[in-house]
């Protein structure tokens, strides 16, 4: 058999990565980034609402182009390797990211009418001025439809689809009635290099659908339209131009055009799988199974497992969501996240201590010479919101036990307990409600680079964190969904025992530390539940401050 | 009329300051101070225990001849003025800062085998190693002689006289057997200017007894044996080597002997004034009168108040003590305070963003630009525990609100309001108790140089602050006390009418400025009272974030 090795396409935040990878073992041939020119990093942003967050649909053509092209160009140092072997292309995206298009699936924005129309644009992911909108959704699928909300944790997000759409609606109505439909950025770019032109003929992947959209099949595919109809009548009518099904990866999105394969230098007619999520491609990437869950640790979190179909599966509250075939063929896919992780230690670094990017490296130092409970500092991760368990955007920050000595320090290492007993929390919350956590297995930027940070959540989850063996695992994944569209592998699980891996590196708990956790994560359990309005929420906060201090008292003197 | 003078001596936590001030007007005719040079401005520290801060009672002797000397130097340049017309010496002191004693008056110290046992040194009023001993003392008066902590708050504090001198027993039982007695600093360094070599004959003045001691007329002077075998038989049999009066400050308490005289080139036998709290006759300085509230305002806060004696007065709940004849003779003096206001801005700067001083400026400056609510933070002021009203030393920090935007500028004024709402919650509960407060008369570095804190109190407390037209209140009102000594006034009021004064420039508060913080007040209180352990106090924190957002919208869009 001649090698074969299959592209993955990575569409982050702040640019597009291509990597070539072969399908025997899984391991890199070339690799490319494309980091967005425009701008910064071609998010656009309005100086008077923080909460606005586009991009124009332009740069994910120049990003595709530039990434792939360099990725084979880096491929062709490897040995017997040539383009002719690649076998297939897979895409993911972040998302929810909604793109209005017109009747030839061709974004509105990149009509010069509209090019620069802020509304015409890609809706980011972190995109939250659809807030009042999310309210209102969830207000009405809680009266009217609580089937709607019950899989994706009770409350609809201002992230998602409905609130994006709905707040276009609202605020640019003529670009609402511009657009023929409205395209997901995961299942445009497959549509893309398929060639398809026309909105109803783009295959739609069920991780958008079913994470962001209330798509089910249990209860007819998008929400109805008298549902649509109570929020705005308009959006009722907008649901025949959307789509009637959408489809777990195990469908190819098309093949390759010959327009493109010329531009990219591929063969024509190779197969395009199922566009993506980052998150979830990134967990099939890491290895994601039944047993495991997969943290992809960066500026937020994304918390990503999945249990077999055909178990009886309970609605998780405060689960962003759970979605029959989202992740991998097979499984429900089930999705947490944190809002802030990365962004959090960032924001100390950054705003508050105004110091360059190294400076993470000598907290992280100073942070690592003290203990658990030392501090006498306990906060909250909630400066961006909290994603999971309490869906709740208007949330903020919280940091409590602070004196007079209280180091720069010492706080940066607070916030990242704070992120652990986030963490904490959604693994508890998954095995209240019987989704088991057998192993937890990290990537992103932090797992691989920051050994502190790696330590605490072990110590804090109480169970050792296993790091993925790519650095890379969202292509990855991705490649893996081309590598089984092309018909290299039956299945996602065979193609993922051949092609992912962990790293030998592993954090495993230390006594001790887990001790003084579990109390510490008792009180942020009281201030998390008290001020996230969790009904019966309520901490005995007459004494935490005391109860800090005893904490610290007592590692002290056993020092 | 000759002219005449008098020197004001001021010890405080770092330094001695001295002014020769004109009895006509209040006028400096000159100054000096003294750094204490040993080690931390003279404070010997416990690298193993934070709450430990002692002084050698030997800088006070060097300090008070250097500052004295170098005062009279410098009012040499003033026309007219001579060391034979200084015409009394007033001294003014940090407290509680009890001195363990020989028979002779002699701080242990000062004797070679105790030169370097930090139990013989002098206690300074921050050392906070006598907590459990406050917290015992607190709980016995409590059930056994409630008369006792009533007029002090009701909480006997860590900073006080017998917390501290208990500690001793127990941590150095051969240090408090030596003592013969022990001495307030405010009594020692009068005691030695005046020859006094007999602890019994020590003039003690009822604002360190009183405010610090448990002492009252009404029940007998100092908590009788009975209550204090109850702590230890050993501190019942101290009680008779202390004392069984202490004075208001119309009377003297001596006069200088002929050797401090010749080495302080000044007339012998002029009186030395009854000495008293650096707070009291700081407020002296400022102008307190009844119906004035003198804040201090420096790296901690002390509020002091007057009220006429005969007049019924309540026990103020919280309020750190109700003294007849404390603060001036004739009158009842309050004394509240906070445990931190500058010091918290300088952990801010200094321990968080690493700044030197100034920073501050830069900060301030930033901080002025937004507005009340904009930023949607709120924070307690207690990363030194808090003093009044909750009297509780075992609080920290609180910081809620924070975003991943959030500045340290916003911060650092987040920090200034927490101080301005611990200052409002003084102000309130004396008006809740019968305590009038028609004016509020600010002084100390913070008020003539930060006009942004100025008018965010003005704004938080609705009400106009006004500046003490002398920078240096603290010496001032101990040498005003030296005037009524010297017979220059009959009595303080007189002396207060024509020796002090008020700034032109003052506060107003701003309406719309003011209504908001009445909001974000509201919220204070919340936390303070369910934070502090108030009975029945409880916030509704599941909304209180969100409050705290829609009141920044609302500012926002008010723009």
């Amino acid at each position: 058999m001649p090698p074969s090795y299959v592209l993955g396409v990575d569409f982050g935040t702040n640019s597009v990565r291509a990597v070539v990878v072969d399908c025997a073992d899984g391991r890199t041939a070339g690799t490319s980034v494309f980091e967005y020119p425009s701008g910064d990093h071609g998010v656009i942003t309005d100086p008077r609402d923080p909460h606005l967050a586009r991009q124009h649909p332009g740069d994910y053509l120049e990003g595709l182009r530039a990434a792939v092209c360099g990725a084979l160009r880096s491929a062709k140092k490897t040995k017997g390797f040539a383009a002719e072997h690649v076998a297939g292309i897979g895409v993911d995206t972040t998302g929810s990211t909604p793109i209005p298009v017109d009747a030839r699936c061709r974004p509105l924005a990149l009509d010069k009418r509209w090019k620069k129309h802020p509304a015409a644009q890609a809706w980011l992911w972190k995109d939250h001025t659809g807030a009042e909108e999310a309210a209102a959704i969830t207000e009405t699928a809680r009266r009217h439809a609580p089937e709607y909300v019950a899989p994706i944790g009770g409350t609809y997000s201002s992230e998602w689809f409905w609130s994006k759409i709905w707040h276009c609606l609202k605020v640019a109505p003529q670009v609402f009635d511009a657009a023929a439909s409205w395209v997901e950025l995961a299942d445009y770019v497959p549509a893309v290099l398929a060639g398809i032109a026309d909105p109803a003929a783009i295959q739609r992947c069920v991780c958008a659908a079913g994470h962001k959209a209330m798509y089910a099949e249990a209860h007819g595919g998008l929400p109805d339209a008298a549902f649509l109809a109570r929020l705005d009548p308009r959006l009722a009518a907008l649901r025949a131009r959307l789509y009637t099904r959408a489809w777990a990866a195990d469908r190819a999105a098309g093949r390759l055009t010959a327009a493109w394969a010329k531009d990219l230098g591929l063969a024509a007619g190779i197969p395009i799988a199922m566009g993506g999520f980052d998150a979830h491609y990134g967990a099939v990437g890491a290895g994601v199974r039944a047993g495991t869950l997969v943290k992809i640790i960066g500026t937020s979190t994304c918390d990503v497992a999945v249990a077999p179909l055909g178990e009886r599966m309970a609605d998780v509250p405060g689960i962003c969501g759970i979605v029959p075939g989202s992740v991998m063929p097979g499984y429900y896919g089930l999705e947490a996240g944190q809002s802030a992780v990365g962004d959090l230690l960032n924001w100390w670094v950054t705003e508050v201590c105004e110091g360059k990017p190294a400076l993470h490296q000598r907290l992280t130092g100073e942070a690592a010479r003290s203990r658990p409970g030392e501090s006498g500092l306990l906060a909250l991760d909630w400066n961006n919101g909290n994603r999971t368990i309490l869906v709740d955007p208007r949330l903020t920050g919280l940091l409590l036990g602070q004196t007079l000595h209280t180091s720069r320090a010492e706080v940066y290492r607070a916030l990242i307990e704070a992120t652990a007993f986030g963490a904490r929390a959604i693994v508890e919350r998954l095995k209240e409600y019987g989704v088991p956590i057998e192993r937890v297995v990290c990537c992103g930027g932090i797992a691989e680079k920051n050994d502190l940070f790696m330590q605490i959540y072990a110590d804090v989850l109480g169970r050792p964190m296993l790091i993925a063996g790519s650095p890379q695992t969202t292509a990855l994944g991705a490649a893996i969904s081309a590598a089984v569209a092309a018909g290299r592998y039956p299945t996602f699980e065979a193609a993922q025992a051949k092609m992912t891996s962990l790293q030998a590196k592993r954090f495993t708990p230390k006594k001790a530390a887990s001790a003084v956790y579990d109390e510490l994560y008792g009180m942020y359990r009281e201030l998390h539940d008290a001020f996230g309005g969790v009904p019966r929420g309520r901490g005995d906060f007459g004494s935490v401050m005391k109860r800090l201090l005893a904490l610290r008292e007592r590692v002290a003197s056993s020092a």
